[in-house]
Order: structure tokens, then C-alpha cells, then sequence
């Protein structure tokens, strides 16, 4: 039987590339096709692309220009944001603070530092909603402490951490013990989530460091960007031809740069409007799982992104969902597609507190620009057979009482 | 006064995409925009194309799909080379081996390992051809000697190494002192300028580690990939998902991987007849070029790449030239992009015995797919007057007989 359309909804695994981004991208495809490190007129143009780009991006972020380093996406921007800082400022310190519910890009380069580089780090705990507390930021800072690592916003349960307010006290922290605001504890953002969805000023933020990547903003795969603050120097992950100001060598993806820029100035223009319709749209869908018996809400209620919603439906394994709505035509996820590769539950959902058998069962559902609501209607109409089905085949019975 | 159409003959800095290329990326521009590590049919469609690209490059080296690590590009595959092999192996050593003439995506990171991780590194001399001699690299190793890291042919100059003599020396050193074949000391080749137009087979060559880049053959520009012969493990670069058999985290860049595959399967199939027509323009070039006064070659005149030419005319400036040349629309070079930044003549100029006064005056030529005998005899004949105009200007009066 030919299902109906295909309703993709894992936007945060990856988006498409909007149509309007890879038109920006075609003369760079084809006639613009340059090394912006050649001196002929060939070069130059391809240069002044990605000139053009970096003004851009730094508008929105409202920083300069040169404080923006392009690279091959998230996982190398906050590899460069805590390898980077880490070994350039080392002698400064070897304390490191992040939380448990960090992408597995922030967490694993930070486990290699203390395994390996003589790093000590120290983990904060979230709470029931998936939230990090300013409270504990500031209160895990020590004489020591070279980087706090705080994402904007969580990938799998959509929890909004509050950034500025960390920011600001780490600002405080700073004050207090006689620090210039240019000298560490520096503060990274890892706004790969949030990008499209919350404002990116980095001066409101407070922060040092924030990664951005295009392939979550409707951009190409593997291009983004490190905002690195005027004044930090990190030790580059690359050496080479001394590209990016010497923090990030390799020939530029002009293309690629080209489509971020037009990627996350468009979302950036259509944010409040496109906000305000995804949140209808989640809180509908909300609703709607919920009234499914023996479900929990995983993540904040309200401080979350307008596009995430995550529940753990009790007794069921979250695969064989995924594999059901699939064969409806309905794309979605358990949590992270970097870690669907490994069978374990999701590090960020038993982090906020809901035991191992509990969080095998949880559905992320990720809208984006073309999610409208007859697809909601389909999810809601399709997922209860599935779950009843899976309930049936199902040994766990869990009791609802200790999980809410 | 509206100029001739523009020749583009700086392949060696970049190449244009090949439209056949653009056509297999297309799709993965469009519909196909998975994820490859999501569960559902979206994210397999995208792990497959790039499962297919991983195979049918593994055909083209003549190894295993999973020796096939792919990167953002050719820099970062010579750094993970280096770097990652020596931090996976310092415990066997410490010592590394190069030579004068490598790409600074290769000597950087080796300098970055002197000066920072404790290593020790040997700088072999090129002759005057710009020949690394397999005897001055068998006698460089040492009982702590980890990595042995040669080009297969020279970005500049064009002169092609005798890689498979270097890897058999390799190989006899090991035997002769106990080594099995995959102990250390291991073998990189950078292949970023010889894929395209030399046989890639690594078994042939007798490398452990190879680097390839898409930007050079009419691929995408910030794709690359390195062989890793199976059973090396490369401490990684960028930790996170877990991606590329845990050698490269990050999302994939499926339309750029298949997109390198296209460029690489495509180069593959027309290297002979392309070679053979690139070679005839070539030696019919130098000829012409070595036919105005004080012009010296540099590079070998045989061993070769077939689509470059550097020759060093005497008494003149070369950034003047090439921009002389821009203005009558033929994009040239005077040596590699990514040094053009800087003022300083070629490091692998330098290293050929030509003094620094003399290696100022470089014009490196390198052809591509679209390069005819017409666009030859428009350099011939836009060059001499160039010259003699830029000599008239020059204070400096060489005498040729110190510099042949």
C-alpha cells in the first residue's frame, strides 16, 4: 500500500537545505568557484563572498566580523571552543565546568581532556525539567576554572538554559575576585539548537565563545561558525595555510559559507513569526501525547524551543516506534541521531531523573518551516495504535506514580 | 577596453566543480537531506549514499571501504594524519620525518608537535629538481621514528616523489630490524595535488595514511578524506558522535561525499587520455616560456605532474605579474594560495637551491580539463611584454649563469 506523503519531523537531527539558501549557493557551485587565498581576480571574488558572509553573521550576532571563525560545523566549533581555549590558557588553569546534558560534542572533548591532558572537570547536575542553575554555575567556580561550557538550548527535550543569567554571574565571579571581564573563567555557548529560534546577541549573552552550525538552520551540512570574543587567542585544531586568522587553516568552503550566511540571516528575519507559529503547533501536539495514557513530558514546559517536543511513553522501546511511524511516512526519533547508533536511552533524559527502563520509550518530535497542523493531526492519529500495539508486546509494566 | 574571455590556469589552487559532479550532488541538496546516523528511512537513504561513496573510493585506493575516514578537506586530513598518529603513537616515539618541499597543512602541524608535544623532527633537503631521495629517508629512521610523511607531488613545482621506493625503504627497514609491517614507523603520503593524475593504489605505494581533497579534482571544495590502513587507530581531532568509525566526529556532509566520490570515480576513469592531452600542453608551454631570456624551470622536467608548469623569470616581481596577467583575464599564480598572504617568496622554491632574489620572479601554470592550445599561446603571447616591461622597472640585474 503507497502510504501518504512523507511528514519529516526530526529537524533536529538535520534540516533541508531551504531552497531560497542553495539558490545563494549556485554561482559559487559554478562560476564563482575561486580560492579566496589566490591573488587574481578569481580569488578575490571568492574572497569578498566570504568577506560579505562574515559581515553578515556578525550583525546578527552583534559582534564584529573578525570575531566570527568559519569551520565544518558544530561538532568542530565547540571542539575548537573547549580544545581550543583549554590548551591555549592551560597554564591559567585546568578546572572546566559543564552540565550532563551537553551534546556529545561538548561532552567528549572535555572527557579527553581529563583523560588524557590533565584536565578536571566538574559536572552539573540539571533539574526534573532539564535545567542547569545559575546557583550551581557559580558556585562550581574556582580559583582554577578556565571554561564553563552551557549549551543555549537542549537538542533532544528543547529545555532554553538560562544563559544570560550564567553569563552574568560568571561576570560577577569575575568582579569579585579581581578578574578583568577578558580573563578566564570564559564562558562557551553552544548554540547549535538555538540558532533560528533565540536571539544570538553575544554581548546580552555574556559569553566568550558560541558555536553556530548551518545544517540545523535549513544551511548546508558541515559548515558553521566559533564567535570568538576580541582578545581570546585559541590554539588552533588545524595548522596549515593560516586561514580564519590563523585559528582554523583549510581552503574555504565558499559555497557552504555563502549558504550559512543566507541560512541564518533568513531565519533570523522570519524568528518571531515563525516562533510564534511553531508554539501553537507544539503545545497542540503537547496536549495530544499527553492524553496518552502513562506519558511524561520530557523537558521545560515553557523555556523550550518552539519546535521540540519530547515525551517517554512508559513499557514501550522507543525503536520500534520509530520503525512504526516510519513505515506511516512519519520521520522522527527517540533523541539524538548521533547517539541512535547505540541501543542505551538518552544521557540528557536519565539525566533530568527518569530511571533507565523508563527512558527507553521517549519520541522527539522536531517541527520546522513546512510542519503545518493536519501533520500534527496525522501523528496524533497514527502513534496510539502503535504505542497500544507495543504495550501489548511489551514485559515491563511500569507504574506511572514514580515517573511524573 | 572589454578583455578576452578569462583563463583560469591556477587548478592547483582550486578547481571549478565539474557539472557532472554538481549533478550527482543535486539531489542531496534537494530531497534526500537525512541525517545518516537517524533511525528512520530519511537517515538511511542518507547513510547509504554515503556507504556507496566509501566503497566506490576504496575501489579507485584499492583498499577497504572502512580505511576510508572522511574530512573536511585536505588540510584536515593531513592534520589528522599527523597529529593523530603521533599522539595515538608517542609512547613507540617521538621522532618524525619530512621534507622541505611539503605543504604547510602538512610542515605546520609538525611544527606545532616540536614546539608544543615533544616531538623531534628531521627535514630532509630536496635536490635541485625537488626530489626527495628514498636513501636520505631510509637513513633518517630511527628505532623512535613514528611517522615518515611524504608528498606524492609537489603543489608548486610539480615534481612527482618516488613514494612507492620510499615505502618499499620504509618496509626493508622494518624487516631489518624486527619490525612487523604495521608497526611503526608509519608512511603518509599527501596525495591532495597527485589524485587525479597518479595511480592512487595504496598497497602499490606501501602507505599506512593517505590524504585526498575533493577542491583539486573538480569536487567540492572543504571535503577530503584519509586512508587509514586498518588497524591504525589516529587519536581524533574532533570528539563527538562517534562518526567515522570515531576517527572524525560530525555530520556527515552527504552531498559533499558523494559529490568527491562523482570527482574522484570521474578522474579516475579519464586520468590516461586527460594526462596525455595535459602533458603535450605542458612540455609546449615550457618550451615557449624557457624561450624568454633569464627564465629557469622549476621542478622536474619529466617527473611531473602533467598540467604544471613553474618557471622563475629573473629581475622581476612576481605578485606584479600575476596581477598584470589578471588584467588581461588569465588567472595565474606565483605560487601556492595558501602562502600568497604573504610577501615571502616559496618555501619549496627556496628549497630548490634558487637564491631568495631570484625565486621572487615565480610564475606557476597549472592546467585544467578546459585548457586548450589556444589559451598557451595566449599566455606566450601576453607574457613577454609583461616581463619586459616589469624588468625595465626592476633594480635587480641577475646574472642567469648563478642560477640555471
Amino acid at each position: 500500500m503507497p502510504h501518504e506523503s512523507e511528514i519529516y519531523l526530526d529537524h533536529a537531527a538535520t534540516a533541508p537545505l531551504d531552497p531560497r539558501v542553495l539558490d545563494a549557493m549556485m554561482p559559487y557551485l559554478t562560476g564563482t568557484f575561486g580560492n579566496p587565498s589566490s591573488f587574481h581576480s578569481a580569488g578575490r571574488s571568492a574572497k569578498e563572498a566570504v568577506d560579505d558572509a562574515r559581515d553578515s553573521i556578525a550583525r546578527v550576532l552583534e559582534c564584529r566580523a573578525t570575531e566570527i571563525v568559519f569551520t565544518a560545523g558544530g561538532t568542530e566549533a565547540n571542539n575548537l571552543a573547549i580544545l581550543g581555549a583549554y590548551r591555549s590558557y592551560r597554564e591559567k588553569g585546568n578546572h572546566l565546568i559543564t552540565d550532563a546534558v551537553e551534546h556529545h560534542a561538548v561532552l567528549h572533548p572535555i572527557e579527553h581532556l581529563v583523560k588524557k591532558e590533565g584536565a578536571a572537570a566538574t559536572m552539573l547536575k540539571v533539574d526534573r525539567l532539564g535545567m542547569v542553575h545559575p546557583d550551581a554555575v557559580e558556585g562550581a567556580i574556582t580559583e582554577g576554572t578556565v571554561l564553563v561550557s552551557v549549551m543555549y538550548a537542549n537538542n533532544e527535550i528543547g529545555t532554553v538554559m538560562p544563559v544570560s543569567e550564567i553569563g552574568a554571574r560568571i561576570a560577577a565571579w569575575k568582579a569579585a575576585h579581581g578578574r578583568k571581564p577578558t580573563d578566564p573563567p570564559f564562558f562557551h555557548v553552544d548554540a547549535c539548537q538555538a540558532a533560528g529560534a533565540l536571539p544570538l546577541g553575544v554581548k546580552a549573552i555574556g559569553c566568550d565563545l558560541m558555536s553556530v552550525n548551518g545544517s540545523k538552520i535549513y544551511g548546508p551540512k558541515q559548515v558553521g561558525f566559533l564567535y570568538v570574543r576580541s582578545g581570546m587567542r585559541l590554539e588552533p585544531l588545524l595548522y596549515g595555510g593560516g586561514q580564519e586568522g590563523g585559528m582554523r587553516s583549510g581552503t574555504e568552503n565558499v559555497a557552504g559559507i555563502v549558504g550559512l550566511r543566507k541560512a541564518l540571516t533568513l531565519a533570523h528575519e522570519e524568528r518571531e513569526r515563525e516562533n510564534a507559529r511553531l508554539i501553537a503547533l507544539r503545545d497542540r501536539l503537547i496536549a495530544g501525547l499527553l492524553a496518552i495514557p502513562k506519558t511524561r513530558l520530557n523537558g521545560h514546559p515553557t523555556a523550550r524551543l518552539p519546535n521540540n517536543v519530547n515525551v517517554s511513553f512508559l513499557d514501550i522501546e522507543g525503536e520500534a516506534m520509530i520503525l512504526h511511524l516510519d513505515e506511516a511516512g512519519i520521520r522522527a526519533s527517540t533523541g539524538s541521531a548521533c547517539t541512535s547508533a547505540s541501543l542505551d536511552p538518552s544521557h540528557v533524559i536519565i539525566a533530568t531523573g527518569l530511571p533507565y527502563e523508563a527512558a527507553h520509550g521517549s519520541l522527539r518530535v522536531t517541527m520546522g518551516r513546512a510542519t503545518t497542523d493536519s501533520d500534527v493531526d496525522r501523528l496524533l492519529t497514527a502513534l496510539p495504535p502503535v504505542i497500544a500495539t507495543l504495550r501489548k508486546l511489551s514485559p515491563v509494566k511500569l507504574d506511572m506514580k514514580h515517573y511524573v
